[in-house]
């Protein structure tokens, strides 16, 4: 694939730095330039070296790139869609990092009139509970799944692209549904995250909450650690992603509720069955 | 304080083969006895230096030591208690690391007919997702808190000689009231590994549940480690405190709801409240 001339990067927070580094570290491109409103950041992601220009104009920042990846928060994808669809060339190619595709997709759609066959959903699955273009890092990638949801409109050559320039930064990348993405992600990421979030407010909200917490141990510091995620960034994925998520909640509090009874019923067997059942199944997938 | 003559570890899994390595380490006593059920454990504990001396018969364990350790799971906590309780000498200090105090108590309760005034309820808030002697260290316990929870009768010789036990071990030692470690380890530790069981069980009965899992990233691989702990550990656990914890499940699951709910008529500003709270009480109480 020959060298890129310029890519621009909208939102240069944790994602949107770190693949701008990767980028730059992989030599994929001429130029990188930083799109973002927040001039405080772009000023930061041009001192730390992270993109080459930073540009406030989100439509004049897009126009004369050749990729442009939009790694705004998702609740913010449909008025950056809707300030570069005037401008974008006929020849970009178009990628988004959001972790709910349905709903990106969907402001797509509104803010082009049809999703535009150059166009490519993607979502890298990496991350950390830091925000913003300080905590981020070239090797963010390295080894990471990413899954892209092409539609059955988009070009191949589109695709081919932006799945390029995933494996360039590290990253193992799949295809898939978008509708299946958003059920898997609702399942492995989404509900665990509202889970976290529940869990410490609802221990905050207890009266002696500073001594309850002087004795949480290592478990509960790795259980809670998505909880110092961008409380923002995952209101906007609960709302981008509710059809699935709510899904998911329905079944984990039926599921819940069965562990509940079977405390109140003293029944250990089953407690047991649940837990061993559990354990081996993350012992497989998660150490291997 | 002199160098004890022997202290007997009833139970050489992670945290008595740790503790084990741990006195050794400060040399706290001239010789450590472990005593188990399991033979094949007790030869791996002596083979890897862990223990000084095995004893299969709990009683002739416990007759000639000065500090005697249970640490089993709560769940046999009543059955060494019972067989201990004739041969106990009236000098030793006894003491265990159960996850849950009241019921150990009332397992001791019941065992010598009263509370013995030289046991010393105790619970090292310290264990990784591992189990047995094989994953026990010597640092288990540094930094790390230990609380006592003696009871109105407890002779002050015994609560310090357990206190100065664990000190001599790195950990830092609190006291409390029994039903309040209770109500607090329900909510940081006992709480959050039944949601995490909960959670991976959940997911492993989705029928695509090798491809979910392939998706999750290192938020999900931390927020479920707990998930690997033992299962049968944890039974009993939920058992041993099934009060506190039915009342911490019942605190959940309304904030839960409160949460779908929320999700469900896309109250952002809702969602963002919980979470932005969540982050604050997190980021403040656990990175510090």
């Amino acid at each position: 694939m020959n060298k890129l001339h310029r890519v621009c990067i909208i939102g240069v927070g944790l994602i949107g730095g770190s693949l701008a580094r990767a980028l730059k570290r992989a030599d994929f491109c001429a130029e990188i330039v930083g799109a973002g409103r927040n001039e405080a950041t772009l000023r930061s992601a041009l001192e730390l070296g992270v993109i080459d220009r930073a540009e406030s104009d989100f439509a004049r920042a897009a126009a004369a790139a050749d990729l442009i990846v939009l790694a705004v928060p998702i609740g913010a994808m449909a008025a950056v869609f809707q300030q570069i669809a005037p401008a974008l060339s006929a020849a970009a190619v178009l990628t988004d990092v959001g972790s709910a595709k349905a709903a990106v997709i969907a402001a797509a759609c509104i803010a082009f009139g049809k999703v535009p066959p150059r166009f490519v959903p993607g979502h890298p699955i990496a991350g950390t509970e830091q925000s913003g273009v300080a905590a981020s890092f070239a090797e963010l990638f390295d080894g990471r799944r990413v899954i892209l949801t092409p539609l059955p409109d988009t070009e191949p050559e589109a695709l081919e692209l932006v799945r390029a320039m995933w494996e360039r930064v590290g990253a193992r990348v799949s295809a898939m549904d978008s509708v299946h993405h958003d059920a898997v992600l609702a399942a492995t990421s989404h509900l665990p995250h509202v889970l976290a979030y529940t869990l410490v407010d609802s221990l905050a909200r207890l009266g002696d909450r500073d001594e309850v917490f002087q004795y949480a141990a290592g478990g509960f510091r790795d259980f809670t650690r998505i909880a110092s995620s961008d409380p923002a960034m995952w209101r906007d994925i609960c709302l981008g992603n509710r059809a699935a998520l709510l899904t998911m909640l329905a079944r984990f509090s039926g599921d819940l509720n069965a562990v509940v009874k079977a405390v109140e019923a003293a029944d250990g067997e089953r407690l047991l069955e649940i837990f061993t059942r559990a354990k081996q199944v993350r012992d497989r997938v998660m150490e291997r």
